[in-house]
């Protein structure tokens, strides 16, 4: 029975994988899912910090020309107290010493020997004070987030060099089909080159999963059989890409059920990709995904990529705009949800590139986005608001 | 001399770095820089292909109970042509027999003993023409381009499994001052820890660069020329960061100088990252960049990234967008080209981030942009169009 995607969404999204955790080297960290809290162990700044290179005195004494009592480099500590007409050269970065509340520019400066005089107007301290960015116990980032190269800093800064991250999800890919050769091979008469599997791992990949690729299943049953139940032992998502349709080799759904999968669906009303399956097995998944490229990519977008960083603990959405369409679009029939490949322009308009049907494997290359196009309807003119989901 | 950032930019992107190619397997090109045109091997289709699992006749027959003269799975060719009156079960993928111009689907036939009858009404013929995807020579992938999943079915299926790619530009990096402990290491009095060199590590590794982290240099003089000339004899690009402000200590400028480098500019009308500096030795390019994790992370995506991947050879440009302003905002001087942490919402409005200045490192992990307010723009309104640049 063909059900509705948000129907298909919403029985895939009871289920989840449970993934451990591991701590990894803070510097491997990028594209992990967090599994902890990062709390600092220090206030940041620590002391009452210089933003500027310049000079520390009293505010009071700012008009006055003052005597430098010493040096203060960064990462040491000041010697002496600030008293009145004094102050200390200070380095940006370095604690204001004791005695002072004021620290003015070298640009804004004469020295004179060891005399100095403050010559600019502003009266702006340049005092980063302690703690008002970070204080000890603070959450700095939080669980369930992709780690991006901009929370490096904050885990260096707060010394969270292994940070806690979920275990990657182990997802498995079949390619099922004797036409299939692999793509270091000539396709003979009748043959294509397997690709799907291959686009399968660098989704999966680019997902944050671990990808083991088990080959391709002949159009034999038994072998099949052999080959689903012994991945489905190895792995936390199998993912079969052809056979599900409904030709006489199409024996997929028997050999699931055979190895005792549950088969939740096995028809969703999208377009590419109807013949999308989703069973469960024990603690695994199995998706049951179309034998063409594109329809095998974006079921993966659609099914496989939420529910692999959901069940990293992951907070990842897909990124869908809404954008005007820069020229009137038309489809024969509206039975099903389609997410057509389209290019979103430099005007921020959305061009639907050529495309003709989901074995039109180079349509995706040139994409940037899947544009939304609801069940029923059949033309959008041109400049209306489509949804666009970024790929 | 401070410079505008478009005059900045203009000098920085005269300059590349001269990168080599290298054939890669196609499963670790992800992330990759093309630099080949691929051509296909093949024709897709390879031939005229059923694109559903059903019956192919002869169109003039589709009205007629047909004998099934052969069952043709995919990856096998037909034993015979069809005749009047006949047709062969076909399997999705498979070769269309000689004789057939149209396939009818099985869900749309009735089936008896080794006869067949077409029961449904559509007139589309459900073949994928020979080569109506790809022919052979055509240029399915184009140089210039970063690899990304979607490619890898592309690559496949025409036999690309050693792409050449551009080798990694090697990027070094040198943090500077003694108050700087590693992040594994307990900050005494004064010191904090280094944070800077592992975030621009990261950012170099997503950029597609090669890192080389060469260490802290300490406020000396000697030992910082020394790491720096080594560092320069070891990477194609050099950053430095810290030490490039006016303090006793920043001899930053000084050592650059002493290893030969010609120093381009060392002052930019940005905010945060006035300090950024960038010079040339022979084949090599440094940067020395400000000592605050924001102001590096800012100014690394404004110069570096745009550098290394145009040298090796690709055609990225940030993604900027111009979106709403969810709130007023107001600065104190209009002096400086501001790049503000951003986050863009639900809605797709820009909302300004608690942003302390370019030490406040927590401000960058809820970031997704930084909003770009103009040179002698101090006050921009609530719903005001911003540019926004994806980080």
């Amino acid at each position: 029975m063909m059900i509705k995607f948000e129907e298909a969404l919403k029985i895939a999204e009871a289920y989840s994988i449970k993934t451990g955790s591991e701590n990894v080297p803070f510097m491997d960290s990028p594209g992990r899912v967090l599994a902890e809290d990062i709390r600092s162990d220090i206030n940041m700044p620590p002391f009452n910090k210089a933003a500027v290179d310049g000079f520390a005195c009293r505010r009071e004494d700012i008009e006055k020309e003052l005597l430098i009592n010493e040096v203060i480099p960064a990462g040491t500590v000041a010697k002496k107290v600030v008293g009145e007409g004094e102050c200390a050269k200070i380095m940006t970065g370095a604690a204001v010493p004791g005695g002072a509340d004021f620290v003015f520019m070298v640009e804004d400066a004469v020295e004179t020997g060891n005399r100095v005089r403050y010559t600019g107007s502003s009266r702006k301290d340049n005092i980063a004070r302690k703690a008002e960015d970070i204080s000890i116990g603070d959450i700095v980032l939080k669980k369930g987030r992709i780690i991006r190269p901009q929370d490096i800093a904050v885990m260096a800064t707060v010394g969270a060099t292994e940070p806690l991250v979920s275990k990657r999800i182990r997802l498995g890919v079949i390619s099922t089909g004797d036409e299939l050769v692999e793509p270091g091979d000539m396709p003979g008469e009748g043959q294509i080159r397997n690709s799907n599997a291959y686009q399968l791992v660098a989704q999966s990949i680019r997902a944050g999963a671990e990808a083991l690729y088990f080959g391709i299943a002949p159009d034999n049953e038994e072998q099949t059989f052999n080959m689903v139940a012994g991945a489905l032992d190895n792995c936390d998502i199998l993912l079969l890409t052809g056979g599900v349709s409904m030709g006489d080799f199409d024996f997929v759904p028997r050999v699931l059920a055979n190895c005792g999968v549950k088969i939740l669906f096995d028809r969703v009303a999208v377009q590419p990709g109807k013949p999308t399956t989703f069973g469960t097995r024990n603690s695994s998944l199995v998706f049951g995904l179309p034998g063409n490229p594109v329809s095998s990519f974006v079921q993966f977008e659609l099914f496989v990529r939420p529910l692999v960083l959901r069940s990293m603990g992951s907070d990842w959405r897909p990124d869908t705009r809404k954008l005007a369409l820069a020229s009137a679009y038309k489809r024969k029939r509206g039975e099903r949800l389609a997410f057509v490949p389209v290019r979103v322009d430099d005007n921020e308009m959305v061009e639907v590139l050529n495309y003709h049907g989901s074995a039109h494997i180079n349509a995706l290359p040139d994409a940037t986005g899947l544009m939304m196009v609801p069940l029923g309807i059949t033309e959008i003119g041109k400049g209306e608001k489509v949804d666009v989901r970024s790929i």
